[in-house]
């Protein structure tokens, strides 16, 4: 903010940091500093924009009860953290119960990110956005002269649209560690060759933030000449955000698969020792064990295989961020949550160059697979897409991600899923009743009446519309 | 419980209910009623055993209000609905604050099972366990002359196992589903061919009651001498315990993912209007679009691909209970889980048999692919198994379950998976630190230190160990 002519009051909690800040980074930039929440507070200008960087949880609860007796009436509070939007929705309400106005605000960027120009999404209380606009915009990461900073909508919104991006983040750092894997175990590439292909890919449809750095990643090598990353432990945590994607996404009902996958695959990747025993005692066992044709062919079609499988997970992730609007009447601006994350941000990419474009050229778009330059790139893409899944599946190389992407794809353009058996095996047992296909409905089964129906001839009549499977 | 000597007191809030329950399904039998709950509760022998049959969720507490100050010390609520499990850890605390003794019971069977021998498994306060051992044990379905009924575990061990059943259960349901479809639109049998196909694999390893229902539904004809199947509404509801059990899995950072995506593909069944719009915009496009081959083999690979899919179904299941177990402080156990779903349930089948025999032989067996039994399946189903992915890859047939079941497995059997890069991904854009696998470590990287670096040269030496990736 003081880079951007800004002048900023900085408090800790551990007075010593405040000091040692003020005399190395804050030195000679529009940076004061405070002693006391008592002092921060009152060498604010009103209405006061209280921005908090602390860990999301208790801490953001603790600063607001500390911060509320010293806060007048329109003052504003901001949470930068990662908090659950769950959390913010309260939030919001209670400090505008006090008379407060509440901004959760979603950070993405990295460490680069987060100093040089971070990608910003604002949600809560709308009152509060003409106070933080000029700052936000100003510190935002910018992409084609636009910032990459919007209001998200009212409440836990902002910190809701971070989420997602974070479990899209997730699913799309899955798919290229599955992309690495199939070169490396599937083609028997090297490191360097790897990182040629995504040197290649990043000039591409994939251009992105994510291809570029798993490049450098590949050519990185350690001081005996081999590459760093092969060392490295393949154990991944994951207990944030992604999994507050999944969760939510099961919540609404919608089908996130991709997310879903990339965070279990987290956890399978977690599991290591039993992973290290299972590798003695289970063998791969098919028809075919190696590679056989074309490489170069095949690089093409992972590449498409990449391009198809995130093109399912974004538009997967749009399809809950619609949902959600709706489920917790929310305005969100779509065109404006594709700008967001195309600068700044982990998963910034030209690719979302491509969303916003779509967005911007339809705002009530169904589907991203409606739109005419996603609908050619699928379409495109399908060939080699199946035969990178095929391949995996004869080879024995996970790929849970491309998988769940292709199947997703292939549910989500059939009319008839085979859901009516389950619906008939719920009622066979359960007595759950079904209905009809609207194209079968006749006297006997009108269209949306709940029917049971005497499958063996030995149950009963009465259907157990309480029963849960 | 009356058909098995017991003699019961029955009651419902609606009174006219009690009395019709009492002229007919309950004349002749030792089942006497009551017209309110103080006379219900004097009627019960001490200590008193009250079992409630009522909806999950707020009922149950408003049962267990009115019934408070009516029961005495050491009296005995079990509550034989599908609730939650931590409402069931609450509740148990609860009564035992108040001096009574609470029993949260899964019970499955579907409308016959329920009336004809279910499985039940309780779970709770251990002290009230031989109380009501008899009845359970004598009402519950047998399977090889032994009760499908043991104590489960402390607190809400019982709703807890009860809802991996259920999880399970989607799971099971799901890829007979996509069998059926694969079946249906892959190899273009009819449902009279298909009902047979299920006749055959119901001798076989796949013996069990849902394959049963599944052929009985193939054969079952409408009026009009079509299947009745084909008709109904292919939109399934999502709602309860599979989706309990998919975000439990998450909680807990379990790789569940078969029925996670079970109860998704659920999710996306729910979605038929978009489904069918996308059917007008998304056409398949691949480089062979029928099947070719032998159908007979893909027969059997589709039978072995269903029979893998549920050992890995299963085995992760087990593997959610067993860190549930660790997570939760229960004892678990293991053998007398199997057992309980051998008879009586929904997903009973021979199956079930063999892993019984499993945990029998070694009840701290660590995967159920360890054993001997198992292992040599999974090695032979392997083949057919990668065939059946690779086909309906190439084919446009949705197959979620099936390649996420395999996927998991080709991951689990893998001693290096990629999340190595994964965390080299993380370390770079969050400074977000890394391992070392212990074969690399040296003085410089030592097994267990979190590890930073300067990936380009340009970042800090700040570690970012609160950043939330």
């Amino acid at each position: 903010m003081a880079d951007h002519g800004f002048t900023v009051c900085a408090f800790n909690r551990t007075v010593s940091k405040v000091d040692a800040f003020l005399a190395n980074e804050a030195k000679g930039k529009s940076i004061v500093g405070a002693h006391s929440t008592e002092e921060f507070v009152s060498k604010l200008k009103k209405p006061r924009r209280v921005m908090l960087l602390v860990q999301a949880g208790k801490a953001v609860d603790d600063w607001i009860e500390t911060l509320l007796p010293l806060l007048e009436r329109g003052d504003i509070i901001i949470d930068g953290g990662n908090s659950h939007f769950p959390d913010s929705n309260r939030r919001t309400k209670y400090l505008a119960s006090k008379g407060l106005r509440f901004v959760g605000s979603g950070v993405s960027g990295g460490e680069e990110g987060a100093r040089y120009g971070p990608s910003i999404m604002p949600g809560g209380d709308e009152t509060a956005w003409p106070y933080i606009k000029d700052i936000f915009q100003s510190i935002s990461a910018k992409s084609g002269g636009e910032a990459c900073c919007e209001w998200v909508g009212d409440e836990g919104a902002g910190h809701y649209v971070k989420m997602v991006h974070n479990g899209i983040e997730y699913g799309d750092m899955q798919l290229i560690c599955e992309a690495y894997d199939i070169m490396k175990r599937g083609l028997g590439l090297t490191n360097k060759e790897i990182g040629d292909v995504l040197a290649k890919w990043n000039k591409g449809v994939l251009d992105s933030f994510l291809i570029e750095i798993t490049r450098d990643i590949m050519y990185f090598n350690d001081d005996d000449g081999t590459a760093l990353v092969e060392k490295i432990l393949d154990k991944a945590g994951q207990k944030g955000t992604g999994k507050w994607t999944a969760v939510n996404a099961l919540d609404l009902g919608m089908p996130v698969t991709l997310i879903a996958e990339a965070v279990l695959a987290r956890c399978l990747s977690g599991i290591k020792e039993e992973r290290a025993k299972a590798s003695t005692k289970l063998e791969f066992v098919g028809r075919a064990s190696t590679f056989e044709g074309d490489k170069e062919q095949f690089l093409e079609d992972l590449e498409q295989a990449l391009y198809a499988s995130k093109i399912i997970s974004y538009a997967q992730g749009f399809m809950l961020m619609q949902e959600a609007a709706k489920e917790y009447n929310w305005k969100l601006n779509k065109p404006s949550i594709a700008l967001m994350w195309r600068g700044g941000c982990i998963i910034r990419s030209v690719f979302l160059k491509d969303i916003t474009a779509a967005y911007r050229k339809n705002p009530d778009l169904e589907n991203l697979l409606f739109d005419e330059f996603f609908n050619k790139a699928i379409h495109k893409a399908q060939p080699g897409w199946r035969d990178v899944v095929a391949k995996t599946a004869l080879l024995g190389i996970p790929s849970p991600a491309f998988s769940t992407a292709l199947s997703w794809f292939d549910g989500y353009r059939t009319k008839d899923l085979p859901a009516n058996l389950l619906q008939a095996q719920r009622d066979y047992f359960g007595a759950h009743t079904f209905r009809i296909k609207p194209e079968a409905a006749n006297d006997k089964y009108p269209v949306g009446k709940d029917i049971h129906v005497n499958w063996t001839g030995r149950g009963g009549n009465v259907s157990a519309s309480t029963y849960q499977a």
